[in-house]
């Protein structure tokens, strides 16, 4: 009996999946709905879907849906759905995820700390300006949430040489060496207090969802530094902003949006303290989804 | 008797010097010669120089010299001098001036492999667009050059993920682990073939004089990424044009040029495949150096 896979998102185009998907599943039908492809007539024939954000309600109408798997490491994005059906949620699990989210946090991170989109400004004007150079050592970065990618760019920041401190919800044993761990709502204020950049990498929960906020912002040291390379609804977007035209935040970084992709007229866009990139941060391959959708298939039949 | 110290150089404004020497050396006078202000009118009474590329001959006219201090790792800007005087050389020893070039090469490498440039550039026209993104260890970085920098460097990048190899003419011994090395002429063509972004961080000498040019990028995978992050000198610059213009190299990030600042109207200004940043890729603070040449002092007198 013909596979029918459905590659589902409210948010993202997911037919950069479909070449990996041909070559692992030569026998499947595939089926899509996303930003670009509405409508999809074979509900009831859905043995699996691959989903990044499933419009809430969409899966609860696929009788036959024994799999849903995330093409990333959260599932928040699935779990909201207050019609999710009783059927198996899988998360991606690779490597290569935090090795590309360590490279995107460094970026980042340096991209503030050093001044280099003002550098890349000057060079729009053919200007030669240095600005002050500031050692990684005498500069304090927080990542807030020490999951598997928290400790991963933790580890990546202290050997570039930045001063790294981490917070995490509940304690954490056996991180990266060289980390000074905060734990629990009570030592938040205290790790705040000591990022001069701070970096979120929390899971999206109902604890933290607007945890980036005025409050938030308040305890930072004056003119820190924000890269969020969570989720989109961490943020509370006008304070943000409010934050950056006061000169308590300095700029801030963002690869996540409530809504994705930025819509035109967004006032993120024109602010010359926020840097967008298209979350982007990083992304499991093609291929390894396809690889472990497989597997997963096969672990439900066997 | 006072001390008479003169801050020198051809190429950079010396004056975000002058705060830590006064507090350092309250008794001393100070003295500049540099791109801001030509004339010295004391150099019989200078006991010690502080520079940056001084111009030739002029510390054969100083009498009572007795140290010539690098603000840098390197002494080539310094010894370039033919008529320089026999007095002791120092360079400085920082560990913050490694941390810092980490810092600066892991954000030039991630730049290009990340396409962070182009994110930037599609902010501008409020653009939302991914470009691919490959995983870091899937990304050969080669680090030309395994000093001390060379070696730091080529440790953080393995801590992001990237897949590092590296080059120096003599075989080096104790490499940070994780790296393939090369040594020697014999073995410059294999460690180009495998190295997708060239990372520069070779000293200056007679053998290395004009090593990136045409020859060597014709060696590199064919879209190859350069970070010159070494000296200006170390690059022919119509070679790095020609490789761009016909996509053997996909893109530059330099920190160094020959002549700096870099002149208006210099062809690299508006070449949108290369990025231009003002020789901050790394530097030690002032009051390091202060510190240093004081200690210097010491022992000159001792």
């Amino acid at each position: 009996m013909t596979l029918n896979i459905a590659l589902v998102s409210d948010q993202i185009a997911m037919d950069y999946l479909r070449p990996a998907f041909q070559a692992r599943f030569p026998e499947a039908r595939l089926h899509r709905i996303d930003t670009e492809v509405q409508e999809l007539d074979a509900l009831e024939a859905i043995d699996a879907v691959v989903c990044w954000s499933p419009p809430p309600g969409l899966l609860a109408r696929m009788p036959r849906l024994r799999l849903v798997q995330s093409v990333g490491a959260g599932t928040d994005h699935i779990t909201r759905d207050p019609a999710l059906p009783d059927v198996p949620v899988c998360r991606i699990v690779d490597a290569d995820m935090a090795a590309g989210m360590n490279a995107y946090v460094a970026w980042a991170v340096v991209h503030g700390q050093r001044h280099m989109g003002r550098y890349l400004d000057n060079q729009r004007r053919h200007a030669w300006e240095e600005a002050p150079i500031v050692p990684p050592g005498r500069h304090r970065v927080g990542i807030a949430g020490l999951g598997v990618l928290g400790q991963s760019v933790a580890h990546a920041l202290v050997a570039i040489g930045y001063t790294v401190r981490g917070w995490s919800r509940s304690p954490k044993s056996n991180l990266p060496a060289g980390i000074e761990a905060f734990h629990g709502d009570a030592a938040r204020g205290d790790f705040l207090a000591g990022c001069d950049t701070l970096v979120c990498l929390l899971p999206l929960t109902d604890d933290t969802r607007g945890i980036l906020n005025a409050d938030l912002f308040a305890q930072l040291p004056p003119g820190a530094r924000l890269v969020n390379a969570g989720r989109g609804a961490h943020l509370v977007q006008n304070d943000l902003i409010e934050a950056l035209d006061s000169g308590q935040l300095a700029s801030a970084v963002l690869d996540a949006f409530v809504e994705e992709p930025l819509p035109p007229g967004h006032p993120f866009w024109p602010n010359p303290r926020i840097t967008i990139t298209p979350h982007v941060a990083t992304r499991t391959e093609p291929q390894t989804i396809a690889q472990q959708i497989h597997d997963n298939l096969a672990r439900l039949r066997g």
